[in-house]
């Protein structure tokens, strides 16, 4: 185990931070907020340089492999979470601790789970730095590193795997800055133009960027309190409704458009999947609600916004789905579990990996009737080696099973199974509102302060695709040979 | 497909199941009931008699292989519900088809739901008929087949395999009549017992017989209003709670003690990992119950009655469950999905499954931090290939899909949320009472047609494990080559 390496990583991605950091201090000069709030930045700033002093020293060895990665990744992100829960509480407008790191693990990972009950009292700059954060989270801060610091590490890829969700087929990783940077373009010039699109919907400057950064990370944090509906315009409701989709697709896809390969990503296996789901999901949910609806055209706006915000667990909300009936919920229930697609900023267990599941599943059934018959999973017109099907399906049972623990310790202090069981998907799955008591209309202010704790953990176990925590809290990990 | 085989097979088991038919024909004279309830029972027998002329003669190819034994398996199990349900409705006792089915499927699965509002209005013929079929479904009818018919079949191997709960690693199978008589020897001389030591409790003969039978099946069917909570004996819920863990006990281990081999089988890897889930999650509900609780021993006796009950998926109740808080309603629900051992009379997924499944991720957490390593999957001390393991995997994932999709048809007719999940969850793993409107203290009459139709499907496919009916819905079955 490379600690000195670790160290340095890990100090160097704060220093980035400590960077970004500055863009809410500017929000904050901008516009002309009480001293106060300076301080909390500046503060931070100056904290974080000081304490990354011990991991100042570039190592004589910089060789590090898989291990090391997943302990840079999870180590990163709870630090990052840390020290950027700090300007919450030193300005005084998330001042309990556990809050505050809960808020800012919900920013980072794009969960978009909020404790915060009134939105109208936050400062501009706060405000800012909380959607910021579902922007740097949703195409990951290491990712960031290595698109900017040019000789960031020469085993990089070991981080960037660790970071990027969903099982991985393609060959992008190859060239890694590269397809860091590339990557990081993309999702910049998606996002202008999403601000863009709101803007010319009508709503005001600073909502469209911190909309558009909540979107593009998938995250979901709002700014105005009720999230979409107070814009209420059916204009922006079909453009974000749009746009989370669009996040929600592997960024490979829009590589090869890039690269003008068109058909390749036309005739994307999964993504004929995601949105066959999306339109099945949409039908289904709008014959339900249907009957309570005067308008067919709102029915299918509300249905439509609900479905693109779970299944790409983004987390606005324009209708209060909490309300809908059972059979609507419990289709929102499982698409918090589907995810979009892999490759993309989205949470969930991912299409892809669902896909490969059923086409598992279903060969199993093959097998059975048809003993002698030889059975060969393909995706994406690729075989799947019997190594990727193990780790699909090892990871979907992890994933279930690390799911039912957290239900076990959130149910400690849950009001009802509803409220515990949805908190606990929409958390792990990066989603953000639930059900019952943490429903659309709901935040998380009132839950109870193990339950933040064990919530601001899935988040992060969730954002990371489960592996790289449990290496790092694996006495495995540590022991010496 | 040898179609001639499989219609012969299971008109020979359905001419079984009217040989059984007279048993609870014979309760209705001794008990001297009216005349409708002997002509219900007799018109069953004969129409039974009638419809299975059609595969009376032996066919002249009597090869089968997995294929045809799991559709024989299928077949058979939602037949005998069909004509099993004649004599309630013929009764006039529960006129409705679809509840008629419902509950007959309940006692053969050894699921124990009903939806029957009041018991004392039903009949002794007709409650020992519902009771008798937990104590032939428990074992299994082909197994019992297996056992009385010396000549049944010389490919029963793939009926058997089809039948028996759990994944298979014994090679108990070899011997078949052999086996499956030991293993109805060892059944009925358990149930016997059982009889007895609940009759010395006070408890009636009628009753004695009928609890020993839903406890023996795992089953559930009470015979009084309030299951067992009416005898209020201690006494008796420590002898049922005992006696339904041992009954979730994998019967192998019996056949070892038999066969004397003591020391194997209380070194049973699957033996010890299902009383230390039992123990530890008496103690959790334990300490989540006694600030409610005055007395600590009560409480112990309900907590303990509760785990039992549901592991072993038998579904007696004493305590209403439904009223407990959130923590030990969540663990009592996961215990429904981990259910009891294999080759047990009970249902869910089964322990040797989880700790498959938990084994098998955890060696790949250590092939992430030592890739490297050379790993093996082993259990009760043999090492487990890479087709079980995929088995497994494959079991657990067909299983929870399966379960989402009961979950969206039964969403459809459900009063809310936790009504909805935990009757798929009670009915697929084959419980009986769920939480909310189907916990302990309400029934299964209330729900909607739909999910009466699909939760009597989702028993039998529970209780099958899945793949039979699969195969036998399966297109791919009925292709012709």
């Amino acid at each position: 185990m490379n600690k000195k390496m670790i160290v340095y990583t890990v100090c160097k991605l704060l220093r980035l931070e400590a960077f970004l950091l500055l863009l809410p201090l500017s929000v904050s000069f901008f516009y002309r907020e009480p001293l106060q709030l300076k301080w909390a930045y500046a503060g931070t700033i100056a904290l974080i340089f000081v304490v990354t002093l011990i991991g100042h020293k570039k190592p004589d060895n910089i060789t590090i492999y898989s291990k090391e990665g997943f302990v840079i990744v999870s180590l990163s992100w709870m630090l990052l979470s840390l020290f950027g829960s700090l300007p919450f509480i030193l300005s005084g407008e998330i001042p309990g601790f556990i809050d505050a790191f809960f808020e800012t693990a919900s920013g980072f990972t794009t969960t978009g789970s909020s404790i915060l009950v009134d939105l109208s009292v936050i400062s501009h700059s706060n405000l800012f730095w909380r959607s910021f954060t579902h922007f740097i989270g949703g195409m990951g801060v290491l990712v960031l590193a290595l698109a900017i610091f040019p000789d960031f590490n020469t085993s990089s890829i070991f981080i960037m795997k660790a970071e990027v969700p969903g099982p991985q087929f393609g060959k992008l990783l190859s060239k890694l800055m590269h397809t860091a940077r590339t990557l990081y373009i993309i999702y910049v010039v998606m996002t202008t133009v999403l601000v863009l699109f709101l803007r010319l919907g009508g709503m005001p400057w600073f909502d469209s960027f911190l909309i558009a950064f909540g979107t593009a990370g998938t995250g979901g944090f709002g700014v105005q309190n009720g999230s979409i509906l107070p814009y209420n315009s059916p204009y922006i409701e079909y453009v974000l409704g749009i746009a989370m989709l669009l996040f929600g697709i592997n960024f490979n896809l829009y590589f090869m458009i890039l690269i003008r390969k068109w058909k390749d990503a036309v005739k994307s296996e999964e993504l004929r999947a995601y949105l066959s789901i999306v339109a099945v999901s949409v039908t289904l949910i709008v014959l339900n609600l249907l009957p309570s609806y005067d308008s067919l055209r709102k029915c299918i706006r509300d249905a439509f916004f609900a479905v693109s915000t779970v299944i790409t667990t983004t987390g606005f909300s324009t209708a209060d789905y909490g309300s809908w009936p059972a059979f609507s919920q419990v289709i929102l229930l499982l698409l918090m579990f589907v995810g979009a697609c892999a490759g993309s900023t989205a949470g969930g267990l991912k299409v892809s990996r669902v896909v490969i599941l059923i086409k598992s599943t279903f060969l199993q059934l093959q097998r059975m009737i048809y003993p002698n018959s030889v059975t060969v999973l393909t995706f994406e017109k690729k075989r799947i080696s019997d190594a990727t099907e193990k780790s699909v399906t090892n990871y979907f049972t992890v994933y279930m099973f690390l799911f039912a623990g957290f239900l076990i310790i959130n149910a400690l202090n849950a009001p009802d199974f509803l409220t515990s069981f949805s908190s606990v998907a929409a958390t792990f799955n990066n989603i953000g509102p639930g059900l019952g008591k943490v429903g659309p209309t709901y935040n998380y202010a009132e839950i109870g302060n193990l339950s933040k704790i064990a919530l601001s953990f899935a988040m992060i176990i969730g954002r990371l695709e489960i592996f790289p925590m449990l290496v790092l809290f694996s006495p495995m990990t540590w022991r010496k040979h």
